[in-house]
């Protein structure tokens, strides 16, 4: 039984992934979005690297289906439905439809652990739903990997920090989890900050830089614990909620 | 005024490095070996990324001058005159010698920052020399960048110890050292550790990896804050103490 973390997608190989629960971290903001949107009605995220990608895709679905969302450096795509702040993802907005999400950091995380035996989306909003789903892996002896996305290829606060909550949760109650040194570290930033984690997500760079771009708002839903209780998968190149029936 | 903690070196770019100064941290091991054997003596230190290049190098100088070292896989290479256990390196051993050293992670973080304005070897056993130097600086305006060579493309809990407290070291009573996220978390996991660095060392994976290969020894040495008063600066592809004349 063992939990690691791991920070960027960039040196993933196929050994950190087969047989394994990826649960994929990008707190600031595509999880968070992802999980509101779910929670709110969605019927799948299809998560694109590039706009062009989702534009293209978006002709080939139904127009009124479909949702075009995301963000290139922080902000909203011109001609786009959404941005990437979660708030904009209300239930009368998002229901039924599928939205096609470009994002800088997160949308290259999920495409990248493609592999996994299970790939979940995690944040702080949907915190105790996937972290049961986690425990439930490594309890049945499957190894968990919390991946990190970062920020343009590099280590960020707030996902280390949620990275660590996760494997905390994880731990609780289990002996004989091991951790790689990335999940020791976590933990002990999760612990830092406690309850607190408004604080941690403003303290963090990509924090610093939202609310420089006008986009503060966005920390307080990214840090609103168990706001969505879903657990959203990824599979067939889309995220759906668990226990939603494929359509 | 910036001091910014980078984890790993494969994904360095040159704005990385350009104009900066670049401290290089492998605290277990290399890092703690060239300190060690710079602070007793030998001439300079060239790290090699193969025990091949190595050996080519060691036949074209003169062999009586030249110390064959390094390990691969934590063990000592066959053939080779010294392991990487910093504590081989004696003075009786080392002083008047190059070493030609061969290490898993930290040869090639040396050899990956090259184009930066200074690079220096940073560890525990040197921490308070090479510390007054990332001080002056940062002080004179000189952006600080601490590379943590991590253990096969990963985050170790050691290297980001270690790195923490030269954060916190440059940072005591100057206002205005901004940081990154990196720089932060390491902060963190010093001030947890405070002074049991040897704890620390325990408490990381590559720490259990040398307990296990027999090498515990080598963490209380590795452990042994400022048990070597030397500034190991590279260029023209070899280390030497900072001060020494160029021979």
């Amino acid at each position: 039984m063992r939990v690691d973390v791991l920070f960027g997608y960039q040196q993933l190989t196929p050994a950190d992934l087969t047989g394994k629960v990826v649960a994929v971290v990008d707190v600031l903001r595509a999880s968070t979005t992802v999980a509101t949107a779910l929670a709110n009605g969605a019927r799948a995220v299809v998560p694109f690297q590039t706009s062009d990608e989702a534009v293209a895709q978006s002709k080939q679905l139904g127009r009124e289906d479909v949702l075009l969302a995301g963000e290139q450096k922080m902000l909203p795509i011109p001609g786009f439905d959404l941005g990437n702040s979660p708030g904009e993802f209300t239930a009368e907005k998002v229901r039924g439809k599928t939205v096609l999400l470009t994002t800088t950091n997160g949308s290259g995380a999920v495409l990248a652990v493609q592999g996994a035996r299970d790939i979940v989306v995690a944040s702080y909003v949907n915190f105790s739903a996937v972290a049961a789903m986690l425990r439930t892996a490594v309890r049945s002896d499957t190894d968990v990997v919390i991946l990190c996305s970062g920020h343009e290829r590099r280590f960020t606060l707030e996902d280390a920090g949620c990275a660590g909550r996760y494997v905390r949760a994880i731990q609780k109650g289990l002996n004989e989890v091991a951790t790689n040194d990335g999940a020791t570290a976590c933990a002990l930033i999760d612990r830092k900050y406690g309850e607190n984690i408004a604080k941690l997500l403003q303290d963090s760079n990509h924090g610093q830089a939202l609310i420089g771009a006008g986009l503060g708002d966005d920390l307080a839903v990214c840090a609103a614990l168990d706001s969505c209780a879903v657990v959203p998968v990824y599979s067939d190149r889309q995220i759906v909620p668990l226990g939603a029936g494929r359509t």
